[in-house]
């Protein structure tokens, strides 16, 4: 069909020339010179507005409306791809330019106003920033639902990062994470009271971790290094991921008395670069080889850091690479009190800092804060209070200031409501293909005890990777595991590994 | 005037894009992982189509018709701008849009292909691939030489590097430039036949020339290192420059046995990236606001590489620096000796190591080269015998591989057919610039001595910088200097310098 090769043509460049922003975005984290601010934000600017056009185009709204007519005659994927493409195109065409151009003005006034607060504690000076930002986003959200069908505002926001999902849907499992969580954190911050793990912080050459950075890749399969790799890494203040198929960056940052967290950090976004990379390659340039959500996304990253890496196995088998990298001086502890030091829960303030234990309630916070922020039942200025009130009553500690509280994320300060779930869904994803995965290869473990990453990786390849967006998550998920979301085989797997761990 | 700020602002896009396209260009020859390279390709063709449809979008063609009716309304920077958009206007439209296609695909490959060729002195390999390079470079030429009224294709060619000027002129200073470098150059030679310069080759440490890059970058004012710099030092397999006004980047290839091919790399691309960054800043993404040519923009490299960084005063300036960098171990000679050896004339076989005296040559040989192949006098085939002849004849060498022979220059495998040209041309305006500098500053060696660089550059950017493209470089060559092209500047200086270094 003419009309289908037509559209996937123009689709084709719309997904180049954002590979080729994303290039001028990773200029911007990396290598820009100081001086070059403004011109790449000229950069920035002229290509999104190209990308608006391409996407506007009206040439796609007919080539849509002839397809659809002729819908019987269109392969589950090419169905697939029309119904992605529709589903951009409704949503571009309906924001008015005006309100595009009003957001786009007011994201880096909030940015930079979010910038000054954090840094000198005052969340005054950001709420009269953030509140625009609220009303632009609702602003946004509410011609969104409309045109997507979706009754209520917040759900429409959380459709942007995880299609389908709702806020009821959320609640029920976020409530279930909670309610077995929080005392799980109670307990291993009891058995762990008396712990010393001070000898994590000894001191690492950057030099030194940048050679483990990139031997952890290699262990997974990420290739960095060769004459034939499709990835690298690159040292930022934030680290992401970026790239496309044959290209996928990761990013660090390195900290001399914190080896572990350059491991933990590449390990995470070495999962989120595999996902990228193993897309199914008959897809590409097509609108249904894109990763299909924003928390499969982060299942993907939280499955190569968590499930492998913070696992005893992975962990006994890294151990003697760590000392030989290090001529012997680290970590000079037995594997036993190495694989607990890596997986010690400690309440804290610091959502990126937090284990793999608390790091949900992190989120269950912010959910919460967005979903009665946007149903009017908190207003902005109440933001702090309710904060402090949560982290108190969910992680059990007193928020000190708003630099260490409200204030410490981009996200919001983005307009990025509706994000943050997916961090938490990333994790109930993972206890359901970790489940399936455990039928599926009763033995892996042994094999990542043995440094045979492999089957594991290519267990999620086959999964869940090659099906990129031909599938919604929910869809994919239930393809996968069989199951409707569920947040019972990621608590099954945490509790019974802290309390072998911390012996309780 | 309406139709002119429209105008502007089309153009202000169309340089912002090409911006980011030299951004995506510059992450090619940087730090693309190596699988990287057909998305690479697409994103690079994708980008020149782009560029292409909004330079031939016809509303510019009835803004220029509008504008030029009205001519004696504009400003002369308002008439130059509009000259120079009707000028690319006219020649683009002419373009099809499927062969900047085919080029833009083409191009990296190529690249690619002389990359490995290179590597393995495999000219066999790169031939198909140059053959199709040049077939579209004449098919691109047979075009532009239409549209511009160049009755001779090379002319053609030469003219996209350099507004105006023909193969005749060129033959014809070229050939006086021919008449007395080889004899200076055999004299050189001769007189130094018994000097030893070993010293040069010793070991420094790539992370110490590191040092002294961004050290020579700050001493020429070009900021690499500091809060606010608008400059960068990357490394690269074939050094260049790029970037426009506040973000303009410089590369280099350190060789630990040769710290002087480092110094020399540095010097001259922070003269090309002193250039672009001290453009008229009123002219900022507007046409008339870019660099006047390739052979003035050479004569700004070649200027601070030449005539300040290898006149003696600088050496003697800069030989403290080094030793304190080294730890006093290089050099270990007296100021008389280092100068000789950073100005040893001696015929060889690699163009960018070639001394100031026998460099003209080696571009001889390739213009020559490149006038013949494209007057159909010889064959893409014949291009390695021919070259060994030429190198044999002018420069009295015999050339043992294609890997430096040939092969060595990435020029042709990008289809830069008439650029080679600017570089000799590069020097003839330099001898120029010199002889006009000297009657406005008869010390300013005096100040070299003593580090102060900065009234020399500030002499460039008043003097040339500043009138971007004001004007055709004869027009501005003589605007400085009063007088029409001339090589004899050039070579009065040259033999003066030389003759009195080495003693004849």
């Amino acid at each position: 069909m003419e009309a289908y090769d037509d559209l996937m043509k123009r689709r084709k460049e719309y997904i180049v020339l954002g590979s080729a922003y994303s290039i001028v975005q990773w200029d911007y984290e990396t290598y820009m010179p100081p001086k070059g601010l403004m011109l790449k934000s000229e950069q920035l600017s002229l290509l999104q507005q190209i990308l608006h056009r391409m996407g506007t185009n009206p040439e796609i709204g007919k080539l849509l409306d002839e397809l659809e007519k002729n819908r019987k005659k269109l392969s589950d994927v090419q169905k697939r791809n029309v119904f992605l493409v529709r589903r951009e195109y409704d949503k571009e065409t309906k924001i008015p330019e005006d309100l595009v151009a009003r957001i786009g003005k007011q994201t880096p006034i909030s940015l930079e106003t979010w910038k000054k607060a954090k840094a000198s504690n005052n969340w005054k000076l950001f709420e009269p920033e953030l509140q625009k930002t609220v009303e632009l986003s609702r602003e946004r959200a509410e011609i969104e639902m409309q045109v997507k069908g979706i009754p209520n505002l917040y759900d429409s926001m959380l459709d942007e990062y995880e299609r389908g999902i709702t806020s009821s849907e959320i609640t029920k499992e976020f409530s279930e994470l909670r309610a077995r969580l929080v005392p799980l954190a109670k307990k291993c911050a009891e058995a762990s009271k008396d712990f010393d793990s001070s000898f994590l912080s000894m001191e690492i050459p950057i030099n030194i971790q940048r050679k483990i950075a990139a031997d952890l890749t290699t262990v997974l399969g990420y290739d960095t290094v060769s004459d034939e790799a499709g990835g690298r890494i690159d040292e930022v203040e934030h680290p992401f991921t970026t790239g496309y198929y044959d290209d996928v960056r990761i990013t660090v940052k390195y900290h001399e008395n914190n080896v572990a967290s350059a491991i933990y950090a590449i390990l995470h976004e070495s999962g989120h670069a595999l996902y990228e990379q193993d897309l199914n390659p008959d897809w590409k340039y097509t609108p249904v080889g894109v990763a299909a959500s924003f928390g499969i996304h982060e299942s993907q990253s939280r499955f190569t850091e968590n499930m492998i890496g913070r696992s005893p196995e992975f962990l006994t088998f890294y151990l003697p690479r760590l000392k030989k990298f290090t001529n012997g001086a680290f970590p000079r502890v037995d594997d036993r009190t190495f694989i607990k030091a890596m997986n010690l829960v400690k309440p804290s303030l610091i959502r990126i800092e937090a284990d793999e234990v608390t790091y949900s309630l992190h989120i269950i916070v912010r959910f919460e804060i967005e979903r009665d922020l946007f149903s009017d039942k908190i207003t902005v200025s109440e933001l702090p209070q309710v904060w402090n009130e949560k982290y108190s009553e969910y992680l059990g500690i007193d928020v000190p200031d708003d630099t260490n509280g409200v204030l410490q994320d981009t996200h919001w300060a983005s307009g990025y409501f509706g994000y943050f779930p997916s961090y938490a869904l990333g994790n109930i994803y993972d206890g359901m293909f970790l489940e399936k995965m455990r039928k599926d290869m009763p033995d892996w473990l042994e094999g990542v005890a043995k440094g045979e990453i492999a089957p594991v990786i290519n267990w999620l390849k086959d999964n869940v990777h090659v099906e990129a967006s031909m599938y919604d998550p929910a869809d994919l998920v239930k393809r996968v595991t069989g199951k409707s979301l569920t947040a019972k085989p990621f608590l099954d797997y945490v509790e019974a590994k802290y309390s072998k761990l911390w012996g309780f």
